[in-house]
């Protein structure tokens, strides 16, 4: 085969989050009735007023910037420079370490352009990468899109209850076949668990030990449920030069909209992340940058009173998913995301996705975009309207028995 | 030295235009005194109120699409279905080509992020690209980044009167040597010329003999002079499956702080632009795309009045460059660029770039972003208030003089 057209065969998207239009309509042959109800696509957050509404002054903050004219609309490639001081400051409050806004902070098209300009920046060809199983689904399509080679490293999510699970001798074994770059999500996407303090301080020292760079994504961290602690790795015991850690207001703060990331770490790589940023995107919208000014400056109690509604929904969801005999689900600490594991189906798991939304009108991911293990998981978004989540939660449940092996 | 160090030492931005703020602040031993006169920064255009404001009816049109909510946040990785639809009817009847907004169309984070996802699903590492010199910086770089050789094509656009002037016997050549995909701009970026329908022809005729792919950037084809013709290359006789046309709203239409850009044509390649948008960014901001809406349908004579207003400018500039003995400029048939090569200087072009920013606040771009030969000439984007330009151009004048050799 042409090497190229080989390399884009790999490539996929229609089992993606948001992609799911593409795919083939109607029902092909489901066992039932449809069941009626609010139609609800869990691939992703629900931004709506009705579920979660961006900040509060987003928009303001927007309009506020086009009409700031010229000096907003083309900042730097990194991002407006006055805009990167404030939010170091934030940033260095949020993570517990000193963080220079001139450089070491770059501004992203959404944090999907930063996680691309991050494993760019220290991955090529040839170049093995470790990745957790499971993860972000980008994170494997990254590393194979770069030529480079994938070293999976497993995390016991279901078993473990202290802490994420990692395979920590498997993250060393990836080091010592000589991967210098691992990525991992924390909180984990899938799975809403936290690594514990003990796996982050493991992870530095295998790090620094190997002289490993670390990229974290850390996209879910502001939104930590009751009675949970979280440990940053940039304020760990690791070489600063090897870490670079990626936020953004896409999810908690809904303000996904503006596509905006950040990353920030060892400079020599947000270096060249801005260098392939001129590349690849330029820099993030330059009207959208000054969204960010609300940023860690929400109003008062709002975060709080984010937090509380993303729990309460959690929680009623877990009660319907420990309904359903033979179904495992660990209970998220952070996040939005629910990651059963089914019962044994009498049908692959795509061809369940699409009867349960064709049959039920409730969108998932299989968990096969973020481990190829997991034909037994789906991944739910749960920032949803509560009410019409909990519903299709139960006609899940109700096409789980029709479907059951 | 180490493959990734190298690559990306490869890869500079401190000379790209928008990145001057990163160079080293103040003069550094000019002659003479400073020059007093309002800033200007020719490094791209004004999209200020006083200047070129954008096309009315964009932010209202952003913020619609906000308050449409989740269904604008989130659309499909290649843009909103049917955004798509009605874009692709007026690119048709612009391009005089039907299209199909469904499989032959993608909207992307601004034209930079169209043409990485153009050239990075048509060459790979090691794959030969043929470019245009000179021509817009970031192409060379794209290839680079890529692993694959650029095979340049010189254009004689100081010479030849009727066209760009492209040496259609190096493109045979580079076609002959195994490039497969050619990139090229047109109306010309640096240079503002248009290719005459002679060369489209013979372009096309060339990469349908060699079975090569083009992408042409066609991002100023809506400001063209009184008395020009301008030729569509994907209306032209060549195989459509080897053509995408990449447009965007961000320079005549001065809607460049909501980073929106398209690519459209062979639907394979779309294909695989979609892909790799998952990848890099996934798609272009959300609610940006509702702005898209008020393209190709801005107000009565709005564009005509715009193109009028340009033009002005183009000739007040010519009339002062051509008062400078030595000077060379052709006179630009589409676009806001003037390129013209400057007599015999006593110092390096870098070095009076950085003089004429510090001793008369105005700012170009070095020819040899646009290619390694023009160190003798400077870009810039004269899309700026009429008075301040024609001024800035003046004390360039006088700085030219003051450093002739």
């Amino acid at each position: 085969m042409n090497p190229l057209v080989e390399k884009f065969a790999k490539l996929g998207t229609d089992n993606a989050p948001g992609q799911e239009v593409r795919q083939a309509a109607g029902d092909v042959g489901g066992i039932g009735d449809k069941l009626e109800g609010t139609a609800v696509d869990f691939s992703h957050g629900d931004v709506n007023p009705t579920a979660f509404a961006p900040t509060p002054g987003a928009i303001e903050a927007f309009v506020a910037g086009e009409a700031r004219g010229g000096s907003q609309a083309y900042t730097e490639y990194r991002g407006d420079g006055a805009l990167r001081g404030v939010l170091a400051e934030r940033l260095a409050a949020f993570t517990g370490k000193a963080l220079d806004g001139a450089r070491e902070l770059i501004l992203t098209p959404g944090t999907q352009g930063a996680l691309f300009l991050a494993i760019a920046s220290c991955a090529m060809a040839g170049d093995k990468v470790a990745i957790m199983r499971p993860d972000y689904f980008a994170n494997r399509k990254l590393v194979e899109f770069l030529g480079a080679e994938i070293v999976p490293v497993e995390m016991d999510y279901l078993n473990v209850r202290d802490g994420a699970g990692i395979r920590l001798d498997e993250l060393e074994d990836a080091f010592k076949a000589g991967a210098k770059t691992f990525l991992f999500s924390n909180p984990n996407n899938p799975t809403g668990v936290i690594y514990s303090a003990a796996e982050i301080a493991q992870i530095a020292a295998l790090a620094n030990r190997y002289g490993a760079t670390v990229i974290v994504d850390q996209l879910y961290s502001r939104l930590l449920y009751s009675g949970v602690s979280y440990t940053h790795l940039r304020a760990a015991d690791i070489d600063a030069d090897n870490v670079v850690t990626i936020m953004g207001p896409s999810k908690t703060e809904s303000l996904s909209g503006y596509r905006l990331g950040v990353a920030f770490g060892a400079a020599h790589l947000i270096e060249r992340m801005e260098k392939l940023q001129a590349i690849v995107s330029l820099r993030a919208p330059g009207y959208s940058q000054a969204v960010l000014s609300t940023w860690f400056a929400e109003p008062e109690g709002w975060m709080d009173q984010r937090i509380r509604l993303h729990q309460a929904i959690r929680d009623d969801l877990l009660d319907v998913f420990r309904a359903v005999p033979g179904l495992t689900v660990r209970t998220p600490e952070a996040g939005s995301y629910l990651f059963p594991r089914l019962p044994r189906l009498a049908v692959p798991l795509h061809d369940f996705v699409r009867h349960l939304r064709a049959q039920a009108a409730v969108t998932v991911t299989p968990g096969t975009e973020f481990s190829p293990h997991r034909i037994d998981s789906i991944r739910l978004n749960f920032s949803q309207n509560h009410v019409a989540a909990v519903q299709a939660v139960e006609r899940l449940a109700e096409l789980i028995g029709r479907y059951r092996a």
